[in-house]
């Protein structure tokens, strides 16, 4: 297998939408989710998001749990599993939280489009990998990423980056968190944007387990060849 | 009270989209939940859509079992709820389906910047309600359904009237099957399109329940106020 497993996380409000319309996150799930997905980002060997992602929420996408961080260190592992970003043409800022907070390695995905001045900077402080001409190749990225050892990876988003791996085919499981509250929005994004699919195209799923947490539901889909 | 009991009832991908970026209707469930909606619709007064998805998927609207029908009608019921369509512009053809199947009742809404000679001509095979100036007042039009015995209403869609719908805060209870498939798409029909919330705005619930359905799950959501 030329890639790693991949699953994509993430909340929704009941009504699909992953931010608001002014594309803030707001808090769709209580802290048992949030601490689900601190165990998974734990478990995987990188965690990786889109530049969209990284421009709106900012995140540092480090594993909050001392406990966590303790038992990686104890495996041989970093503290934070590798922090991955999906950045065609390498917007993203030097000082962005996810190469200011926390040990561990940071990859910024680039394409061949992206400022050279630009990506000499990022080489400063992350590993800089090139793939694809206009914007980032996700299949090529899957395999240099595997080829560095990366076995287990969690995607965070956001929706366009969902749409592209999912419709690359390079996702495995989906699992959604879905939230108690409606945010609607015709331009809000949702679990996965991008162009879509025609009736035909449509992905099957698999639902795998649905449980309720909190003031919502945990549904865990596998994707269906 | 001045308007019915009003719920809506949908069908959405695991992504939370009721239709392909095409705007096809893709069957999403199995006969199972669409026995559970048939049931609801025999259950209901009336059942109301958006001209959108009549002029999209030209639904009947109609109750399909033989056996609710003949109960409603030993009732001292039509045999089919009243169906309701809200067209602001009378866009809706006299061809439609929701006139010609089925035994019943139909009342289009529309707004006073309908052509008269469309609303005259509808008026032959419906009952015309005219509620708001350049689009359809659905606060007004709820009071009036109510004044001729609306008690419990059932919203199908599409995205434009849950939103509509929702924002005015005429929704009681939302019921959504979360069907095995994804969708994808940025301009793919979601539950609930419209403007959007901003995340003050944001409409809260309860989960009242949470059941797997065949290959999905139902979740039956409280609005809260």
């Amino acid at each position: 297998m030329g890639r790693p497993f991949v699953f994509i996380n993430s909340a929704m409000s009941a009504d699909g939408k992953i931010s608001t319309r002014e594309r803030k996150q707001v808090r769709i799930s209580g802290d048992i989710d949030f601490d689900r997905m601190d165990a998974l980002r734990a478990g995987s060997d990188a965690i990786m998001v889109g530049i969209g992602t990284v421009l709106a929420d900012d995140p540092s996408l480090t594993v909050k749990s001392e406990k966590r961080r303790a038992e990686r260190k104890q495996a041989g592992l970093e503290e934070n599993p590798i922090r991955i970003v999906i950045d065609s043409k390498a917007r993203i800022s030097p000082d962005a939280d996810i190469f200011k907070k926390g040990k561990g390695r940071r990859i910024v995905i680039v394409s061949e489009s992206a400022p050279s001045s630009k990506v000499r900077e990022l080489g400063d402080i992350a590993t800089v990998i090139v793939a694809g001409r206009d914007k980032v190749d996700l299949v090529a990225s899957m395999s240099k990423i595997r080829d560095i050892g990366v076995r287990r990876l969690m995607v965070e988003g956001g929706a366009t980056l969902n749409w592209g791996m999912v419709s690359s085919g390079l996702v495995d499981e989906i699992y959604t968190f879905v939230g108690n509250l409606l945010m609607g929005g015709i331009t809000s994004p949702t679990l996965i944007d991008g162009e879509g699919f025609t009736e035909e195209e449509t992905i099957k799923l698999d639902l795998m387990e649905a449980e309720k947490i909190e003031e919502g539901v945990l549904l865990k889909w596998k994707l269906l060849p």
